[in-house]
């Protein structure tokens, strides 16, 4: 049986050009004699959807496209993913396509990431088709995980999936489907979504194990591609290996092309501090938009060192980004004189330090509204966990493109980006963290050392673990319970974070949901 | 058989305090010699505790606090809600004690809303305990609703609720419980938690139907109660009518009471504009809070009108409310004139409005950090709607007690607030809105007209009908595109909006969720 898999980049909503792709594909399948085409799950209306899902006209497109797509599969069998009315809700469904028909629809029945639960309800599961005197078992999305038996005269399962990155999780996929290959004795074709969806990116990865569990055909990871095989011939692959920094720099950059394409967005602008963080997130953006569609400014205060300047500014010339200088120091004073009388007598606290930060934000919004900008948002994952960083300062923006990497691995991305050339200045990689927000100040003041805070973070948020476990591992008691109590303190301002391309199975907003009103202190 | 109902005021995570709660109540009933007391669902644990659910020791300290609360029972069979380890999940439980010992827990299967559907797993649902010689039905939550056949021998269903406030609800209740009480011809019996949680506010209205669907016993809402009744015997009393504005008034009182109160909030602060939202939540706060637990500043800028700060002195004068006159006007000047090399040239647009209302951000919560002030957001859900806000302007707030309001809405509060006595000066009340960031400026200026706004908006947003749909109703085809496109352009807006105290089934953020990326324009 020769089978083809399309790993195509959809948009939520776009049927028409969704629907091209998908025909272009069936046609580019038909001359190569392919017996089966897969799409991915929901490709035909992109997703994540929403509250879209149950809007009837969203169905009907879909269902419109559908038709149309149909029309097209004369001599070839096409199983592809869109959300279908099914009891007065709505399903994610497989529609099954032979003979220009639609034959079938196998339905999703693991309804169970937090962004469908809401959306989708739970339909039948695993069911059977025929191709070419084949049979083939078809499971969409999670269904694939569940245990469950096979039909013995089935010699092949086709999952259609629409599965988000997070680290590690393509190795972890590859493990799955050669396990699964291996121990039902089936090929196991698996196509995924790939592309960004503001603030999802669906990697791709999308492959073909034999019934000896080795992988026969690999699609690329953050790209659209395609393949066909015959089952029955094709050679084995070799798994490559996947570097954690590479695949999270190429996810972020999926990620932000297509928040910026699919939104029709022209031009970024953020704050270049001097500091590692924007300078990753400018080094990321001029890669993906070009250093033309790209506007910086340096918002010095008295606090902030030459050095800060300087950087920032050796980084935006070395880059061809435009650039202004704006001191805030005259605004900065014209609020703190303007409120005297309420604020007058008090001493210099973190009030002082919120001033100069919001002030910013004024200054880099009215970029962004005079001139269409769309801001990036600099914060990474670290400072966001224990509210370091202020709200309604730079907190700010449009997405954040680091804010599910904690501090070490924004300095890994930054190595990175400098593999070849000094793209980020020596100088912003070395020196010391520092907010700039108050005179000498560094981060270090009110932070445990970034390595140790990382780990405790890393251990609290990403694996759960209770402080005493932390503890025990070794960790300080008082620097534990101190970074326990800062992350519970901020929970408010994670709530009203922008967007955060997500990176992680668990990250703030949407992977990892507190109360924001609790008295559980453990 | 006597039966008991305790409708009380939980709190996420408060053991120790639900329980003492719990066990007063528990000692009471004992005292009127009462067969089964019934609490709220999740009542040991408090509502919603979303990735808590899934800790260990947030599920250990539950059932810690159930075997204490057991050991209370004797001589009373209790029903009590709480969150359960099941199969490595979570399930809401009603944990049914009985001599002291925990007898059984009956699991609620149906766990469909959105503050729940990820964090907890479907049990079994319906399970009969037995009372005295009676065979009772029990259900937890939403199981309620479900069509089934309750066994003939039982003669009592009681459901363990935790149903939050919104529009109608408590008719929409009481009719439910009146049918199903009538058509199964057994006593119904319904217990809700009370009180506020962030953004949730459980109106409780517990209450008891007798064989014949009549209302035997209606607690209050907004409002711990307690109750205790024969079933047998016990006499009809009548449902009273239900006033819209004044439940929406009670649920805010108490939502926001709640807020402060159980995250040991001590003072809030907002901007008094002079306009009629502001002047709202003030008039709401100072009724909850006291005049003395309140600042507030006026933050007039060249636009801003002399009777706009006159009318928000005078309110402020009313209640004692303590006030500073700010003006914006050199720090606007300020920021615009540093931003010269960056804006120099454009001329005045919304960018330099919206520097206008990130300047007030900036001072506002300068008040708010220096001194511990709440910031108290004063958006309606009009203005959400269509984005006639400032994101990092007035779109900020630790909550918003007026966002699920529609400006004719907030009219409605303001009347009922002025009631018996001029609370809020008429003026505000008659004048025409606007948000006075250039000369003369109306909000008629960029939006229809509020009545026309919010028939349109109600029907595209709770009512979720299409766009030709409205145009059909009689409503004028431009407008409605217009405001469509307005809805569509500002989700971003809504994604970055502090919590909304939730009075209708459709909140943004929570209860409405729309992709920020999507070509759908349907």
């Amino acid at each position: 049986m020769k089978v083809a898999i399309a790993q195509l980049n959809y948009t939520v909503g776009a049927f028409e050009s969704n629907m091209v792709a998908i025909i272009d594909n069936i046609n580019r399948a038909k001359s190569e004699k392919v017996d089966l085409l897969v799409f991915a799950e929901q490709a035909i209306s992109g997703t994540p959807a929403y509250d879209l899902l149950n809007k009837v006209t969203f169905l009907d497109l879909g269902e419109e496209a559908l038709v149309e797509i149909a029309s097209y599969c004369d001599d070839i069998a096409v199983l592809v993913g869109l959300p279908i009315p099914h009891a007065n809700r709505t399903i994610s469904a497989a529609a099954f396509i032979q003979n220009r028909k639609v034959i079938r629809y196998i339905g999703k029945q693991n309804v169970s990431s937090r962004d469908e639960m809401y959306f989708l309800s739970a339909s039948k599961g695993c069911e059977y088709v025929k191709v070419n005197g084949h049979k083939v078992a078809v499971v969409v999305g999670e269904d694939i995980l569940k245990e469950q038996e096979y039909g013995e005269y089935a010699d092949t399962i086709v999952c259609l999936g629409a599965n988000p990155y997070s680290r590690g999780i393509i190795e972890k996929r590859y493990d799955f489907f050669r396990h699964l290959a291996y121990q039902t004795g089936k090929n196991v074709v698996y196509v995924n979504q790939v592309g960004g969806q503001t603030d999802i990116v669906y990697d791709g990865s999308s492959a073909v194990f034999n019934t000896k569990g080795e992988a026969v055909c690999l699609l690329k990871s953050f790209e659209e591609d395609y393949a066909s095989l015959e089952l029955e011939t094709a050679t084995p692959v070799e798994i490559p290996f996947q570097n954690k920094t590479i695949n999270v720099y190429r996810a972020i950059k999926l990620g932000l092309k297509d928040y910026f394409d699919k939104n029709g967005y022209e031009k970024a602008c953020l704050g270049l501090s001097g500091g590692i963080d924007s300078a990753v997130v400018l080094a990321i953006a001029e890669e993906v938009l070009g250093p033309e569609r790209i506007k910086v400014l340096m918002l010095p205060s008295q606090f902030s060192s030459y050095h800060s300047v300087d950087d920032a500014i050796e980084m935006a010339e070395n880059l061809n980004i435009e650039y202004d200088v704006v001191p805030i120091t005259d605004a900065y004073r014209a609020i703190v004189e303007s409120m005297k009388p309420v604020l007058g007598g008090t001493d210099f606290d973190v009030t002082e330090e919120n001033i100069q930060a919001r002030i910013r934000c004024t200054m880099i919004m009215a970029l962004s509204n005079k001139f269409g900008y769309i801001l990036l948002n600099t914060t990474n994952k670290s400072e966001e966990a224990v509210g370091y960083g202020t709200l309604y300062g730079d907190c700010i923006g449009s997405i954040s493109i680091l804010g599910d990497l904690y501090k070490h691995e924004v300095y890994d991305l930054a190595r990175y980006i400098n593999r070849d050339r000094e793209i980020i200045p020596e100088n912003i990689l070395i020196k010391e963290p520092s907010a700039e927000l108050r005179p000498e100040q560094k981060d270090s003041d009110t932070l445990p050392p970034y390595d140790v805070l990382d780990a405790i973070l890393y251990r609290m948020i990403e694996e759960g673990q209770h402080r005493e476990e932390i503890i025990n591992a070794g960790f300080d008691a008082e620097v534990v319970y101190k970074v326990y109590a800062m992350i519970k303190k901020n929970e408010h301002k994670r709530y009203q974070f922008c967007p955060v391309l997500r990176l992680s199975t668990c990250t703030f907003g949407q992977g990892r949901i507190m109360p924001l009103t609790s008295k559980y202190g453990y």
